[in-house]
């Protein structure tokens, strides 16, 4: 198999050597089940994927589509027997278009990469995951990921015009379209987005643009519990305004990202809230200080402090990296209705204490999008999977999903049994084995198991 | 089968009367094939629609679901031997979330209902379609319903959370969900929408909403031709602004609307710009007024009379049935990439003049979705055809798409296939199959033919 693919593909493409497979084993959800690959395939186009493919197809081996390896729910953790199917290489901004406001991407670009090409061109594509740095365009759709700006702009989904896409079938299809409306046939680009590559693999993506906005004022507020800011975060959502961000970032987490770059943060709050506004005027500034302090934030400001303001959201964005510096982290990501966030926030403290499990909290709040981080020695594992379960249970319980932008992976697989029912996970199972019938298509991922024919 | 159908059901649901099969067998694309059901069931609940189904399903008897019947593509269409399902009586807005800024509604509840019953809540329920008056949600999500507003806002599948279903296995099933992001599985909400009743039977619907918005301010433009109108419209795409309302008629609606209602319409320009904006300032209604005339418009002003731009708004509304008066008509949906809206509209009128049939212009121009209306006696009907069908060859070859708000039903189906390539076709087939295995959803809509296993 191996040499039929070597044959099928230009020379370098497939490799084997045991440290490149090792590195290709797992995304960063390390706690999930992951084996050695047979052979990583680094593509550059999307006849090299079809070609990929359809040896797979021929020989029922299972492809792993992988973008950056910065998923956090083992979506491309390799299977022993299979193949890791990376589109790193697949770099080209092929288009950028004002007019119609939309840009023509390869998967493997860099999600900022983009960012910064539409910038020059007064454009804006709005999804911004923490991993922009390092993620691409191509893990964004599988994932639909989010971000900072969804709470007012929305999610990859929302900007996602159209695909190409090698099927389970081998085929390259164009899915969606480029013109602003569409509603011919069924939305199987929408379909596609998210499907954490269980049912195509993504060559090309045609991506929706906004022009640029107004440069943003940022609210700060720090509060004296977290239930607190959970009640300020419910003040602004019954206020109507709708901030451009709003992002909770707890003491644990301020703390280790002090300690690790020595940003003169406070960590004398238990919780500080971010707030953006991009509307023009002081007025929703004013507004989200007022919802800050009304609710008991012991100090909130709109920040004239360029400097001050970035400090606060580079160290969100610096969260995951210096809380991993703490030991292994297990990372949460469910979402709950927004007026259930001190609710829930309240639920998450108990369950700490309950299991002994320190959990740091960051949150795109305004979206009621909750990521307890649950900082784990490998000796408390045990007790750290427990309290991660029951912490979906609860977003269950509020009317919230196991999921708000990480994707189910390997490791919400058994939440979103639990959160659907039955019979909409056979429906996920009909839809899986419609588009890949031979279940090559990172199998086991999101749903547990299909039964593929043969 | 029917005698089955009135013991699942409370009495008066199941409907046989001559009149009543007359007034259910199609809706306003009455040029396309329709034949008279064997019942009508105007169901009151979620049950009702799940017992109806599933007595369906044990006979293998088609079901064709509806709103209010004023879908343009056939897609309400019965068959002969089929069940009409109407959702007309379910009419109840169940909540109205101000601080979750959601609404969950029944299908049968009229657009303009909602719209109202928020707008009490200081919030926004933005999808208007010009049916407005009489469509209800669950066509609105089947057929994934744009309007006016689109251009700013989005279309139905943008403002669709969740959605409770009956599933072509006969089981009641909840999709989405209620938060405000997720990625809980396969978008099979999204999937739903725009489906047109061909993959379930749309029972309850969860609506995200937006906060009341600031008054629009209109922009009028006169143009001495249909093509300098389109330039104007790829004028403004290039400026970067982006209109709350973008709309087109031309000189035969306008003329239509003015002998109907009396209204004092200029008929001289051949084509008139509606542009509305919503942004606070003047600077965007000065940039549309701009555009305008930098484009050849014979006059351009923003409008301060409140009831001017009123009545060219209720113009834009008023001119299906007024062309209507007219003789028979068949309405075309095409959508193109804003810059290509001149070139199409320049290929529309030459498609008239070859096929010597009356066509009249309303669009969305702003989003480059055009409404070719074709006014044809019934003797002229094989001409009208094929200029219809011509127009969306014309559609597909500047990169546009056959239908950009109507939906298939059965007049696009020719112009699907030839849209789509056969392994998309068969995607599509795929999934049909998948979540309707027996085929009784709507059969023969959207796509032509599946192989449903009986």
């Amino acid at each position: 198999m191996l040499n039929e693919l070597r044959r099928a593909l230009p020379a370098g493409r497939v490799l084997t050597d045991p440290d490149v497979l090792a590195a290709y084993a797992h995304d960063e959800a390390v706690w999930a089940p992951h084996e050695l690959p047979l052979a990583v395939v680094r593509a550059h186009t999307a006849e090299e994927i079809q070609q990929t493919v359809q040896v797979c197809l021929r020989h029922r081996v299972p492809i792993v589509p992988r973008g950056a390896g910065t998923g956090l729910s083992g979506g491309a953790n390799a299977v022993a027997g299979g193949i890791v199917l990376s589109t790193e290489r697949m770099t080209a901004i092929r288009e950028i278009n004002a007019a119609e406001r939309l840009a023509v991407v390869e998967p493997g670009v860099v999600n900022e990469s983009l960012r910064s090409a539409c910038a020059e061109h007064g454009l804006w594509y709005p999804p911004d995951p923490a991993s922009a740095p390092w993620s691409t365009i191509g893990g964004n759709v599988a994932t639909n990921a989010g971000g900072l700006c969804c709470v007012k702009y929305g999610v990859t989904r929302d900007y996602v015009l159209g695909l190409e896409v090698v099927a389970g079938t081998g085929e390259l299809v164009r899915l969606g379209r480029r013109t602003a409306k569409g509603v011919a046939g069924y939305d199987l680009a929408g379909l596609m987005v998210g499907s954490e590559g269980t049912l195509g693999i993504v060559t090309e993506v045609t991506v929706r643009l906004r022009g640029a906005r107004a440069a943003e004022r940022t609210v700060a507020g720090y509060f004296p519990s977290l239930s607190a800011a959970g009640d300020a975060v419910a003040a602004v959502s019954e206020s109507g305004v709708v901030p451009s961000a709003l992002e909770l970032i707890d003491r644990h987490t301020l703390a280790a990202v002090d300690a690790w770059k020595n940003m003169g943060l406070s960590a004398e709050a238990e919780a500080v809230l971010l707030g953006r506004t991009d509307a023009p005027g002081e007025d929703e500034a004013k507004m989200l200080t007022d919802c800050f302090t009304a609710t008991g934030a012991t100090w909130a400001a709109a920040s004239s402090d360029v400097d001050e303001a970035e400090a606060l959201f580079a160290a969100r964005r610096l969260a995951y990296p210096a809380l991993e510096r703490l030991g292994p982290v297990l990372t949460e990501d469910v979402c709950v209705p927004r007026g259930a966030v001190p609710e829930m926030l309240r639920r998450i403290e108990a369950i700490g204490v309950r299991h002994a499990v320190r959990i740091a909290n960051v949150a795109h709040a305004g979206d009621g999008n909750l990521h307890p981080v649950l900082v784990v020695p490998p000796e408390e594992r045990a007790r750290a999977e427990a309290a991660f379960e029951e912490i979906l249970d609860e977003a269950i319980a509020l009317g919230g999903t196991v999921t708000g932008e990480h994707g189910v992976g390997l490791l919400k697989r058994g939440g979103l049994a639990r959160e659907l029912s039955p019979a909409v996970l056979a429906m996920h199972a009909a839809v899986k084995n419609a588009l890949d019938p031979h279940g090559i298509l990172n199998p086991g991922k999101v749903i547990a198991s299909c039964a593929p024919s043969s």
